[in-house]
């Protein structure tokens, strides 16, 4: 790979680059950090929005109704679909992006399907590189969709500026998001599948949960859409757009930012170590003797290969 | 804390000092160090028994039936229901516990919900680090029960010696447990509320998309279980007994067993190492200036990070 000329392609917005560049993302290519320094200074412009819930609950469709809102204003959006990598077996499905082909053939639109193939941080820090080559490319609003309410898959969605947590109309819900932390990562609620039984419910049982929780400075509104008929899809962008309005007003998006990116480094930084630890641990096999047959417990052996790693540096 | 009075009674197999124990856990507390060297040597006899799924398909059910089939043969048996904290704000819900309270009187039973309130790794380290504390206390069989089925979730109902999947009859599971990983992970799976419309077919599926994937020595088998009317249970417990005879037969269980234990100290030393970091951060505000004005990438800023720790060593 060329880096200067992929960082000069992402920077031209060319999207051959674009997407050869999170494919290094998702391979944890050893040209990642040549890139991040080739790109981070003409990035920040991108809001960012995360759509997170459980499978089938219409993200992609909300997503590809975004992405038409945004396009009459004229802007260039990417929808990051991010899908979880199994840790065990490293394999991937892509996701149904069927439902937004209707933008596939639109220039300023871009559609990406994501999962980390060898990046040492996971997807917690592969999706926010993605993000901001997407950023560095001229995209103004990028949309990241994650699959799932686990707390992983939370944590991905709510590493962008707005995040927004779809539901469908039904029981249990409640629960599993309280349980996954969205309640306090939700930025806006919508209960998608509007026009079905149960809606007003669901929506109101959010509200309730909310109003029980504490109080905050962003109070989250609970919307409908219905996706076919369009409604609620207007509300829905005044809402993210007021959000993000009141995030800059009052200081908290680039307190919420900071957070993210400092927090990344760190994880980027253990993540490392992590890596020279298990090189330590391959060349010592009396450490591993002494772990197996618990001579040595877990902590000491941590502390021990910290030390070896420290002596070699 | 006086840990080693902690340690004698963990040992000893006081269910106040294996309660107290397992708060330090949660806590991350400093003495767990120490707790760790001084049981570390008495663990490694209990079988250890994954349970996951969805909220609602009736994990704590099951759980109770197998406590009940485990105490007929006189074992000792020990519950972890593992609550995912929110990372946002540190609160934890505890789990339906009310389904095992007929065990609650039983001196060979321990039943305890689990959230991390401060543990560096979080539950992906805290959860194994509770299980070796049962383990040295003598409960012979420990289930790790967890809810939800996002990546981190299953994760940690993995790191066991059997993983059981229970599912409830209806569509939409197969995808969810496919993007989670779940289909490479699960021993055995269990079709739960088994008298309900579709649980045939459910099963069906899972046995289809098995079919479709790699094979492996252990071929998982899908059981249908009612727990009310208590069938299927005799044959949960036999798949689940039957792969662990497999396991240890095919030296699989050592190798499991050493992969988990590797993983877990390396995540240790990482998490460690991450504390270093951000004290590090902290002490300086230049290279924090350099990243928030994006003058120096998040890659860069992690090596120079992480020379600042090992020139400190």
């Amino acid at each position: 790979v060329d880096v200067t000329d992929l960082i000069r392609g992402v920077l031209a917005g060319e999207r051959r680059s674009v997407a050869r560049a999170i494919s290094l993302v998702e391979d944890g290519a050893p040209e990642l950090a040549a890139l991040s320094a080739g790109i981070f200074g003409r990035t920040g412009a991108a809001a960012t929005i995360g759509l997170t819930g459980a499978p089938g609950v219409g993200k992609s469709t909300l997503a590809g109704e975004l992405v038409r809102t945004v396009r009459l204003q004229e802007d260039r959006i990417a929808v990051l679909a991010v899908d979880p990598t199994s840790p065990f077996t490293g394999g991937a499905l892509l996701g149904d992006r069927v439902r937004m082909q209707e933008h596939a053939t639109d220039p300023g639109v871009f559609i990406r399907s994501m999962a980390t193939r060898g990046h040492l941080g996971g997807m917690a820090l592969a999706a926010p590189e993605a993000v901001r080559i997407l950023d560095a490319a001229g995209y103004g609003r990028v949309i990241v969709e994650t699959v799932g309410v686990g707390q992983a898959e939370v944590e991905v969605a709510a590493a962008t500026d707005t995040t927004v947590v779809v539901l469908a109309p039904g029981a249990g819900d409640a629960v599993q998001m309280a349980k996954a932390g969205i309640l306090e990562v939700a930025d806006v609620f919508v209960v998608n599948k509007g026009d079905r039984e149960g809606a007003g419910e669901t929506a109101r049982d959010v509200r309730q949960m909310l109003g029980m929780g504490p109080k905050r400075d962003w109070a989250p509104p609970v919307l409908m859409t219905t996706a076919p008929s369009k409604d609620g899809l207007g509300e829905l962008w005044a809402a993210i757009e007021a959000h993000r309005a009141h995030m800059a007003a009052t200081g908290g998006l680039e307190v919420r930012r900071w957070a993210r990116l400092r927090g990344e480094v760190e994880s980027l930084a253990a993540a490392r170590f992590r890596t020279r630890v298990s090189e330590a641990f391959d060349a010592a096999p009396a450490i591993a003797d002494d772990l197996a047959a618990r001579r040595v417990d877990p902590y000491r052996t941590a502390a021990i290969l910290e030390a070896t790693v420290a002596a070699g540096d």
